[in-house]
């Protein structure tokens, strides 16, 4: 992991001039097509690429399971998660319709589900542990599962950068994952686990109440250091968080642009900004959820989502949708006509 | 327009009750794509269809010049008008880049500028007037020749309803357009003029200023019937904008759902609102603009826009924009697999 942080580098400014340059040449009022010219400005940047294009683009679904699910802090059996691989590897899910809506591929990774999954085709097995232990009666994961899990997406991300992909999005299953990622925005935000608990997949208010609780004592019991974000994510996190934290890192140091989900998602994007805060720059926030809690993440990070939708289904939809949006303002920046090109009058001089 | 008016009829709630009946038994927590069930049932109830598809998509760009382009309310020269329609024919404008990557035509139509284009190749012609007049020292048209561009308008909707196009987007272009628009916004929502008027393709301050003088001044002299939506287009309207109108009536009276651009094309479709208040059930709200003046036309309407990216270009760039996003609902409603069909356990029971 050492290694790989060293490798990012904050964005050269040279670029968003060149690229601004050309954007307000566009036959189009100045910057009257707003975050569009935001996000081609800044692929540019990343890429450091003058005509960078994103044709390549793939969804990376990181599955896991949660022992702290055995408090009820769900409104869905755990068995889900296996059954929603399935349904992934079947092309039956939110994230595969959206995907091929969005021209991307689906990679889904095992990366802690408590199934064996045998050599089923299609799914990526970097399985670190057979689901995390209930946090609320100890550490979910050893400090190494912890950064076994970042070294996972840290690999995926190098892996699919070199095979041409670029742009990445997050995204993730796990029944009970709210839990570990409000944990873990309480303690890396600051704010009360009242404050950034939420609903998840829909449960009830007493069911509400009792998630904080589970919460509450887990960090209680742990007492997970939250300068520490490694600590945090073993204590209280979950290994799909762990992916997605070492994809963003990844991303970053192989310089792709990476599309951040919702609040699972994001959890995991603030554990990659809490090692290396230069991560943000590589990063997109897809969408703002439902999922109260979502935007303590996003302001601590400094992330302005692109869509709300009122979204909180997660597997990487809403990033998946977001990519039409980043891959829009990269088309306008390359394929819009100049006003000299076009023959069109620029702004009248005062 | 009469008997146009008397097709549109509210919309079935057993469509949307049918609809929501699948999208719970779709493999997500219900309701969990938020907005993209909400467009889902949408339009199986505009379509009344209970498996419909998006195919053909086409987007409308009215084109038109505005008389109060002499008072100097725009940033950019009258000239620009043309040279921008040439410029949507040779694709290289925002809209051909937006539309194409939503796989949508676009249909440019001259319906007021003062520019012979002759025969040109790919426009539509039909030019109501050569320019409107300047609203400052008169009416910017008679009440005929609004008409004759709300007529426009509806032709366009049946025409290409019956060319088997499947969801329509408003856009438009017209140096000094949101000149009108704002005057339009000020009397159909009751708002006073320095509320609803903004900097359009970005004047400076004075300008501003001006350009809300220049607005109460035509209101003053005009005097439009506030409750005779078509006495407003002719006297304070635009031919674009008269148009859009006609559009979005004729999208609602062939079953067609129509997407509605930024702070002009919402201008438009407040006139449609006014003439017929069942029009609403048809309209998507595409994108909240950065131009002052838009939420409150999209309240008076009862619209929650899709996207907010700062856009402020018109042309149906905004619209082409959401279009993906309801088809990303209707993917979502005919594509994903069943909790039964996909062997997933659905939520359990208290």
């Amino acid at each position: 992991m050492k290694e790989t942080l060293q490798k990012i580098s904050p964005l050269n400014s040279d670029f968003f001039e060149r690229a601004q340059k050309r954007l307000d040449n566009l036959t189009k009022p100045q910057g009257s097509l707003g975050r569009l010219e935001e996000f081609a400005g800044r692929i540019v940047a990343i890429t450091e690429n003058d005509m960078p294009e994103l044709e390549k683009k793939v969804v990376f679904t990181f599955a896991g399971d949660h022992g702290v699910a055995d408090e009820g802090v769900s409104a869905f059996p755990k068995e889900v998660t296996p059954q929603m691989v399935f349904n992934f590897l079947n092309g039956g899910a939110g994230i595969n319709v959206l995907a091929r809506h969005a021209g991307a591929e689906v990679v889904v990774i095992d990366i802690g589900v408590d199934y064996d999954f045998r050599d089923v085709s299609g799914l990526v097995s970097k399985k670190v542990v057979m689901g995390t232990k209930n946090m609320r009666k100890g550490p979910a994961m050893t400090k190494e599962e912890a950064e076994k899990c970042i070294n996972v997406g840290i690999e995926l991300a190098t892996e699919y950068a070199k095979k041409g992909f670029k742009i990445f999005a997050t995204g993730e299953m796990g029944i009970a994952n709210t839990t570990p990622s409000a944990a873990i925005a309480a303690l890396l935000t600051g704010r009360s686990v009242t404050e950034v608990t939420g609903k998840g997949t829909g449960i009830g208010n007493d069911a509400l109440n009792k998630k904080i609780r589970v919460i509450e004592d887990s960090i209680a019991l742990n007492r997970p250091d939250s300068k520490d974000p490694i600590d945090v994510l073993s204590k209280v996190g979950g290994t799909e968080i762990g992916g997605i934290a070492g994809l963003i890192i990844g991303a970053a140091a192989n310089r792709v642009p990476v599309v951040i989900d919702g609040f699972i998602s994001t959890a995991g994007a603030l554990i990659a900004y809490c090692i290396e805060p230069k991560t943000k720059d590589y990063m997109f926030a897809a969408h703002k959820s439902v999922e109260v809690g979502h935007s303590a993440m996003l302001e601590k990070i400094g992330l302005r989502p692109i869509l709300d939708l009122d979204l909180r289904l997660g597997e990487g939809t809403g990033a998946a949708l977001a990519m039409l949006m980043i891959e829009a303002g990269l088309k306008i920046y390359r394929e819009m006509a100049t006003f000299g090109g076009a023959g069109v009058a620029t702004e009248k001089k005062d």
